[in-house]
């Protein structure tokens, strides 16, 4: 994995405004044509100027750091992001703030996943993409481009106006661990339905300033750890013992997301909770988490999610799975006692879920 | 599995417009307080009358048929499912239209199984049920109540407006194996992101004709046999080797669904792609749908999804997972040859995918 | 015009946790079908017990005072709005909330002008009705008035959830002076684009308790004066001379209401300007709205609104066109001097516009 | 009125896929800053392609015709209708489709007015415009424009997509006389509630053909006759028989667009009665659409609208009050029998109206 950076003129190069990282990861929408005008190849961001040039208008200092080769989101992992908390800390003083040009595909994964990892955050750190490419005469790219740059630039009385890590796309601003990807054909790829967007684009940028993160006190902390061992497991009706043993029982696992139907709720057959029971006294944390898109779960409500209270499940609230997967490779990548592990989950550690006493 | 069944009276007891079974299996909307007002019980539902008097002006003639007791929809089973469909089978002449009540929690899988087992239907199989139970004051169960009993009696010129199975809720008619719940507290539990509603219901029900299924010239074929061993994997950045290897060998197994990002992509990992044509080389159907609500599988638009195709992966374009689940428990049930399955998969059986030539 | 009271029983009448007074004054929702089904006439509301038995479970003391004969919401007139207000007056202290049941047609200009006549506002007052009669099987009268009922009898450590003029209806609760009649074919007839809804309803009442306005501490007062020499003039190109010149120099005119194009918006045509300005000479007091559903009056922005501002027209910023008829004729009622009678029209009196400094 | 006409440059000025000839009226769309950063000031729209230079890869031959000085939108009226239409008219054989940018306050307006105007029309005319000005740098001109373009341009097998006057504005294609202006401040401008958009744009454009309206086979037909002696009464509760009243007998008037309530219900006070009735007899045609945004009118089922068709009032079905106006001077111009003036208001003439038999 290797960066390159170069640093592009804008309106304002000598006095600027703001000064902003754009860290390019790959996707769609750094692709253009190439010169025979059959396939998609990778774009150069330092020349983005000449693609994009009523960029010049705008009064920030803007530096590209491009990942080299890019990458498609598909293949995004743990190293990665890893690599891009490191670049923000190594950069965070000299920058009023940082866009993350990503593939839609796991955006919602990586935006959730760096909220957990920059700890007291008091910059912007906007995560962008589009569905067509930059190079296409019809595109997003130059749009959510230029309102990502605005929002990370954003400053009211010389503080930020966003401290928080986020998706901007079409023309909603998204907490990152409250987004995920909605659609693949139209440009509003994303919406985050258990909460309200931060903000709303249109003539203007109207902000939802009671939503919004205050800047912390305390400095930026960045985490550098990561659980890897962790897995999903998407309930259906009819599903064997076979498959959710062979889940739970896999190697090495420590930790388990189970998306459980409704507000919460599992099968009661003997062999499903004799399976889970055994993963608990393993040691195995299991977050349970909706998969109806907005359900929140509450376990207890009904006699087929109270007793995985009882067995020790953790109740995920309303976390989406991009969130809860990422919340919980961080968590466990603590390597705290067992009590505090679940303590945190249940926890709102960035805006991830809604805490219901 | 026990079923009791019992007549209630009508408007028109002797001179029905439509005669209608109505076929309880649990679920939130059959519940009422018990005497000391404490806990929500099971309601006996050929009291049905004495709770929604209003029913008395139903022209149709209404059989009740109870499960006794009567199971949380998280229960559901295949065992269940194929009962649902010999009962339907039972009693196809006799009757006009059916209306199933079921726990919302999985009634999309129910839905989308039961049109898969009911081929050449032409009569209404209309599932609902209720996010609030009938014996509260405030509750959505009487009105999904009367109006599936309409719509499953409604006839144009002799002939039933809806022969499918179809779930209406709230306001919506969903053909059943488009439908997914997205909501755990607001009335209007489930949606067909992909596909449009038959019918909207206000003061008139507005049926979209040229979308629901005409009338079969073959006669109902039940068929009773669906395949148990399959999973779900659901695809997340950093997924490990382990996780993939346990889903993918786990004992029995003959076929998956792989739920991927976007329009159907996954990760080109090396070790990522041996699993797949390992378990791909050993016969196991794997079944590619999207995670994103609205999301198209196109395998081949973008390098990683093309490997897939080129593996022989199924693509399952448009289809919900509760649909491909379904679909694959049930293709894979008629035990057919390699490449007649894959066939399968891919057609569109019953109004269950949008077919790209 | 003349009003007769019955008390009904429900589940507590010895001993409520509230007493209610609902008014009927007439509208689709109490409409059922005569002996012959072949007309719907009004229905009785002493006998609403009989109709709605799940009301029994209700915990409120319930008082019905009927309009005899009720009216058709198209009739309703100023005397009708004075004598509501009076009714409340005077019933006052002896209930907790009302409810007044209402024709859809006009009940968002019957809301705002209560909203105005009802000064210092502590208790509910919501409106509601249907699209549905309540005599026919599919209806949204039961669920309409059932939610009315307990959305005005909502209490929070013994003081009332809603003290605004409200419309509750399908599953939202608007304020009063926000609301807009918009469909007149499926249940969801009201909203309120420019405000957010107070509540929304599901399994739960979820209240917005930071948008509903606080109990006041001075006691209610009631107005009994409403200026009815107003107009409203909805601009559109090509309008004439002839048709402008009418309604400005109409007989006894003392307010108009001029719906204009996007944020406040009119021609800049020599003669139009003359006429405006003419008006404004003789002391009519003109009130720009826009025409617009999600529009606001910002009168200056563009060229073609600055003149407005210039010569006296009065920005109404968001306000709906119900609430601007309605709060002409009750500001122009008071008979207070110009500049005053200006001010108050821009002010925010009852949260029915958003005050931009 | 001045029009001037500029030649631009494409990508293939000499082998073009298509002409098209570009109608800059004026409006937000072609505002820029001046030197020194102040005002807003009209563009120079010969000089478009040095703004959007990704307009070089359209290959269309593109031209541009400007109203010289551009007009604000507010102070478009008949005049500059017939000027269009005649435009269009002698440009016909020459181009392949039309743009025209106009101001969005009376978009809908124009474009439908120009769809009666333009009888038998077998190529696009696609109005656009932008609520940012094109010289800013987070603008939706450039996207409006280009779409616009496209769709202007769209062929399949030799033939126009879309041979109809209609508003293209952020990702919707709306029929011209079904849109209305709704928001002021967000991109989505425009929506046509009562009848779906005829194109949806994302990542492709997803044209919806069974709503298209097939290329005629007869030859375009340009009327240039509108009658500009009508009126727009809005009823509101408590209006006066002095205000009706002057409206009704002001000068010179023909027609009346009536804005009643829900499904087309009015008062049934006799003074209003009378009024109306005495229009009627002086030969005055009036026209009763909706104010309630998605209402229908159904003059007859109600009482306080069936004394409305007994005494000759013209139901407007689900007609946009934009459309009602510019089709009342429309079918007013053609001078016809009062008979066929009202057949010809209720027919469906260019999709404007939702035919009930």
């Amino acid at each position: 994995m290797k960066f390159f950076k170069v640093n592009i003129n804008t309106a304002a190069p000598r006095n600027p405004e703001a000064s902003i990282l754009l860290i390019y990861t790959g996707g769609t929408i750094g692709m253009v044509s190439d010169k025979q005008d059959e396939h998609l190849v990778p774009f150069d961001f330092s020349e983005v100027i000449h693609r994009v040039p009523e960029m010049r208008q705008f009064k920030v200092m803007l530096t590209v750091l491009s990942l080299d080769p890019p990458i498609d989101s598909s293949n995004i992992g743990v190293e990665h992001w890893i690599k891009l908390a490191q670049i923000i800390q190594v950069n965070y003083e000299e920058y009023d703030g940082f866009v993350v040009l990503h593939g839609t595909d796991t955006m919602a994964y990586s935006a959730s996943v760096l909220s957990f990892l920059l700890e007291n955050l008091s910059k912007p750190v906007i995560f962008t993409g589009a569905q067509v490419p930059i190079g296409r005469m019809r595109t997003d790219a130059r749009r959510n481009l230029i309102t990502a740059l605005e929002i990370a630039s954003a400053h009211l009385k010389g503080k930020p106006l966003v401290p928080e890590v986020c998706i901007f796309f079409n023309t909603q601003l998204l907490r990152g661990n409250r987004a995920t990807k909605v659609e693949s054909r139209m440009f509003n790829a994303f919406n985050s339905g258990k909460f309200p967007p931060l903000a709303h684009v249109g003539i203007d940028i109207e902000y939802n300033q009671t939503l919004i993160k205050p800047i912390p006190e305390t400095p930026l902390k960045v985490y550098q750890e990561l659980e890897e061992q962790v897995a999903v497991l998407k309930l259906f009706p009819g599903i064997t013992p076979a498959v959710v043993r062979a889940v739970l029982q896999s190697e090495g696992l420590k930790g388990l997301v189970l998306e459980t139907f409704g507000s919460g709720n599992a099968p009661t057959y003997p062999w499903f909770l004799e399976l889970l029971q055994e993963a608990v006294g393993r040691g195995i944390v299991i977050l349970n988490v909706s998969q109806c898109e907005e359900g929140e779960v509450r376990q207890g409500q009904y006699e087929t999610s109270l007793y995985l209270r009882e067995m020790g499940v953790v109740g995920g609230t309303d976390m989406t799975t991009e969130a809860a997967v990422t919340k919980l490779m961080f968590v466990l990548g603590k390597r705290l006692p067992l009590e505090e592990t679940k303590k945190l989950l249940q926890s709102n550690l960035r805006g991830e879920l809604t805490f219901r006493g």
